[in-house]
């Protein structure tokens, strides 16, 4: 065992954040240093909250952490953030509000590009809270924008998935509820305290009422005001009866079979990130040779 | 040169139809006999026809096949059937309209299934266009339904793409705008005797008014009724003057762009359809095994 991973497994803060570094650059050193630990991994509950901006899920995440801390559990935050110029902004006050925990030993915070690397996301958060789980974290807590498929990919990692929505969103709302009420396991319905949240709990119901999901679990839909800390042990409550409702193995397995595409998805990437697809092109547009040498070739590469 | 190469090139419509299945069973025969063929392709022009069920696609194809007939073209058409058991009816009823020109040796039709091989429709559409190119057709049609994803990337692979709308398909129509206004190279208003067909073309003006395509061009909008021949001929113009206007070279070396990556990705997700990820997932929950090796271990797969 190597120092650093004997650290991690000793909970060292210092150690996490320089491991989780190493995680986030995708280095060849975190692979080896995750291999090692990976036999350490296996008892955090990852919870996955994900919405549209604006939705309030950084104020909720703030708010459950608060309430895994009263329960004594170290907790996890991975923030996954869009880095767009729009909400950049925002995403940053949410952050700063989240500071408050920076003085808990017990919390551990770390926000994620969600560009950067070759659409590795999911892959590089699954490594992310694998090493947050090996660190003692039982609860991992990873927040990221419900919008793109990316985001998706990710909330479908999580043992449970919390979607948050809020009223008088419209027709943004609608358009990827297809989407997130395949990936909702709890609905929480945030700034409940607006108009229109009645209308809006009426339309997931109508929504709900479509279809029935594999497992009967009908998705419960919580009203919060995460602002006032309302509705946040409902929202924990509806976590516990999920958690308590499906069989750890059996979603666990079925977590590793995405997550393990996810990863062999991510590798394939990385290896062919360096190929030049547009000089290839000329070359067989020229027919100066012919595409299934060429794309042979490529998968040949991967032996190297 | 193998014998069945040697009377493709040569034109023999039986030998054609023959490799034609070999190419749709994706077999490893197909790959050598491409190969063989490549050097003797790049003569097509490929016209992708895509547009919603009921638009009046197969109308307007047979129609532009006729008139490609009445130039002395040799046509070959693609036709890219949904097995939906919904659309399977109107499909089969246009098929029987287009054999009118099984008479024609000048013109050689293929159907196409969209499911069956794994996800590679793209490919295997570029390879029976390659095929069809060597035989010697001046003209590759493909007709697509433009809803899927699959179906947009084999429109994106035509020399020039025309959209066929209808009026008074409302919503439906508006949800794909999106991924529409990006391949249209023409667009066509079919049915344009309806009422609505005015209101249609103010939108899609609108919406080209929003936007400037990187090439400058401006798809036209022509209106037709492909049933009575109306609008074809003006059709046909649009479809010269925008290859007139574009450069062959650069076009083709753009295609292959994308037909390299479609072709790496077909060859890749064959290669691991084999993998049982349910039952790596389960080692990997149990700890039995961890996910960095058993992934290594897939890649290392493909050398064999």
């Amino acid at each position: 065992m190597t120092d650093l991973a004997g650290k991690i497994l000793a909970g060292d803060p210092r150690s996490l954040a320089r491991a989780a570094t190493l995680v986030e650059n995708r280095s060849t050193a975190a692979e080896s240093l995750l291999k090692e630990l990976f036999f350490h991994t296996g008892s955090a509950t990852v919870l996955g909250i994900t919405g549209a901006p604006g939705a309030g899920k950084s104020t909720l995440t703030d708010q459950l952490v608060h309430e895994f801390r009263r329960e004594g559990k170290a907790v996890g935050v991975l923030a996954v953030d869009p880095t767009s110029p729009y909400t950049g902004g925002a995403v940053l006050g949410d952050r700063i509000r989240m500071l408050g925990h920076h003085a808990d030993p017990g919390v551990f915070i770390r926000s994620m590009a969600t560009r950067g690397h070759l659409g590795g996301l999911a892959a590089a958060t699954t490594d992310m809270a694998l090493l947050l789980d090996a660190a003692g974290k039982e609860i991992v807590l990873i927040e990221t924008v419900g919008v793109g498929q990316d985001e998706v990919e990710v909330a479908k990692l999580a043992d449970v998935t919390v979607v948050v929505l809020v009223p008088g969103m419209g027709d943004d709302v609608q358009a990827i509820k297809a989407g997130i009420l395949e990936i909702a396991d709890i609905f929480v319905i945030n700034k409940a305290d607006q108009p229109d949240a009645d209308r809006l709990e009426r339309e997931l119901l109508a929504l709900e009422s479509l279809s029935t999901r594999p497992d009967g679990w009908v998705p419960p839909i919580i009203r919060t005001v995460a602002t006032q800390g309302q509705g946040i042990s409902e929202t924990r409550f509806a976590i516990r009866s999920f958690l308590a409702r499906t069989d750890a193995k059996a979603r666990a397995a079925a977590n590793w079979t995405l997550r393990l595409r996810e990863m062999l998805r991510e590798r394939l990437i990385e290896q062919f990130a360096t190929i030049d697809f547009q000089a290839a092109a000329e070359e067989v547009a020229a027919r100066r040779s012919d595409p299934y040498t060429i794309t042979d070739g490529w998968i040949k590469q991967l032996r190297d």
